[in-house]
């Protein structure tokens, strides 16, 4: 095990019905000027945009709202959101959403406090040093941004899917977890959601590191929550136990609860990034695709990785003779399980073309630190150009 | 699975040497003079004494100590801290120790702060609403106590054993947990530790709160860690390993991680107060007695429970026709853990005799909510002594 910090301060409120306390949270949180941050239609249609604009009003906060954040956030509305709390004061966010809101939500808090272009925090010609205080209330179990201190956005300005550096200073201050909201989403958004969560702690899973038992059953027990509870939210959209199940995974996913003292791999998310790049693909479902390539590709380095994965995540039976055979027959079970959520198999399904690659890889290239990547096997352009090809086989 | 709140803003900093960090991080959580609380002789002989002070004295922070906690912390020492805090004007505290250090300072913390006698805030006579910010350097694995919101002290008028009311204002600001600390601890300390933690989680395991799948499997994941470390600790007292996984698994078995959306039960937490009230004994050693004692009471309401709690945690064939059988078999393996850890096994091997069941009692009802406990099945004085005869049985 190597030596880590663990800090996950956000309050977390969770159960059927809590968005009501969003108002309250922004006092507790000494917020008085709010700027509410969404995407489209659904929040309106599942009740939760009523239900916090009233528990706004109950608790005698001024607030003015900003909506259109789309899948994949863009730096457009970025520039948005932070040109209008510059005008106005705003001293809270709000984001009512998913990973792309709560993402919009925290550039557009360091952003407003930076007099030069947000995407300077993203190039590395800026340090975020203040921000303003962010409150979430979720709409989708998946992203995990609602504790995390990170932030993905896309520049407009070429097509560039890039991080910004991590800082505690935009982790949310609270965030409202109501698994009731998630009843409503599209199947393909729950699928999505579910094979993002996964991937999540596979990214964690797949280390290098020895020692670290307690963390390797953690991430156990996260990814057989989800191959029991996904299936079930599919079958029954508006049971709420599978809902709960998922969502507050997605949060423990992501927390790095399952992260700590370890190397950690997110090949997967990388490689991803220029699919969602290139395709607008939503995240999970890039992930559903090349998830399933990079580790048909990296398991003969450990193969009793893979192997326990099988047995214990898929009840796989170890054969002792050969691991490698349990570990292809995990792998096998995983593309299984993502494949009777609906997700994508291959590239193709998800609009990729093998004739992109090289496209892809240059676009890796012009990022600070684009190669190589990945803490289980180190990745270059080859490894990478391999693993999108194995996700067109 | 039930609506709640999850907040543990406590930052955890941990691996090897970490400790020579203190300093810095009390300068991080705005701390000028500080107060350094501890026990006897062992944080002197294995370096953590030497390491903390010197750290202090790097970031030049101005500092003087009060030492001399004892197991089961008392009242008197903490008149002492308070006292001192008022002539002198700290403003941070370390406690530098294990559960009983972090207790002691917790309640200096914030009797410091209040104009009576801090005993009010444990008997609710008054509201904690302030206190001094609280850091840990933590030196046993064992009471969680280094994240939590809680806090034991024996008030030596009387002999009581209370803790004070829940609050999120005396979770320490951080803690340092370093697993080099504790391979020097008596094989006692380690084996008590390892039962604390246990127990720890048992409390939140065992609940009637249906859905609640996810912390279900994090729970057996803590488990099954100790139940692999705790044994490997005692064979090799030096070796880094166990004791990072025990360490770890002692801060998630009790910042509720495991406890959330579930009613939780905490009879033998509650029972065995008394045990260390009457007799002095370790923590861990009087929840040995007490745990097994009490699950051999209570499985006949959920036997399916605890043949899960067989079969997932000390890998019991399960008997699908007669589960209550599968429920007594991963009790006996409890109690032969927990043997081969030289831990005790009646109530008469920690000097206990069933002629105190009755004053015992009497203590019990003394306390503000002193009947009903329990969570999972609720215990009046009658189930208190049923438990306590069969612990010594």
């Amino acid at each position: 095990m190597e030596n880590f910090t663990f800090y996950a301060p956000t309050m977390f409120v969770f159960g059927d019905g809590e968005e009501q306390k969003t108002g309250e949270l922004v006092r507790h949180f000494n917020g008085t000027k709010v700027l509410l941050v969404y995407g489209g239609g659904s929040v309106k249609k599942n009740g939760a945009y009523d239900a916090v604009t009233a528990s706004l009003d109950a608790a005698g906060l001024a607030w003015e709202e900003l909506s259109g954040v789309q899948a994949n956030p863009r730096s457009g509305i970025v520039y948005k959101g932070i040109e209008q709390v510059r005008e106005e004061g705003f001293d809270f966010l709000i984001a009512l959403g998913g990973g792309s809101v709560i993402d919009t939500a925290k550039a557009i808090g360091f952003g407003a406090c930076y007099d030069g272009d947000f995407w300077d925090f993203f190039t590395g010609r800026a340090k975020i040093k203040k921000t303003l205080p962010v409150g979430v209330v979720l709409t989708i179990a998946a992203a995990g941004s609602e504790g995390s201190d990170s932030c993905v956005i896309t520049q407009e300005r070429g097509n560039l899917k890039w991080g910004c550096p991590k800082t505690d200073l935009i982790r949310p201050k609270f965030a409202i977890l109501d698994p009731r909201l998630t009843c409503t989403l599209p199947a393909s958004q729950t699928a999505n959601g579910a094979a993002d969560i996964f991937a999540h702690i596979c990214e964690r899973y797949f280390s290098p590191t020895p020692d670290v038992a307690l963390t390797d059953r953690l991430c156990e027990a996260l990814m057989k929550t989800i191959v029991d509870a996904a299936p079930e939210a599919l079958a029954h959209p508006d049971a709420y136990s599978p809902r709960a199940d998922l969502m507050w995974a997605g949060m423990l996913a992501h927390n790095n609860s399952c992260g700590v003292g370890r190397v950690q791999d997110w090949a997967s998310h990388q490689i991803e990034h220029e699919l969602s790049a290139f395709y607008d693909c939503a995240h999970g479902a890039g992930l559903a695709v090349i998830l399933p390539a990079w580790m048909e590709y990296v398991y003969p380095k450990d193969p009793m990785r893979f192997a326990r994965f099988g047995t214990e995540v898929f009840g796989c039976e170890m054969d002792y003779a050969r691991p490698e055979r349990t570990a292809r027959e995990g792998i096998r079970r995983l593309r299984v399980f993502f494949k009777s959520l609906g997700l994508p198999e291959k590239l193709q399904d998800i609009g990729g073309r093998l004739e992109d690659v090289p496209d892809m890889i240059e676009h890796r290239r012009e990022k600070p630190n684009g190669f190589p990547f990945g803490g289980f096997m180190k990745f270059g352009p080859e490894e990478m150009e391999a693993v999108l090809r194995l996700s067109a086989e």
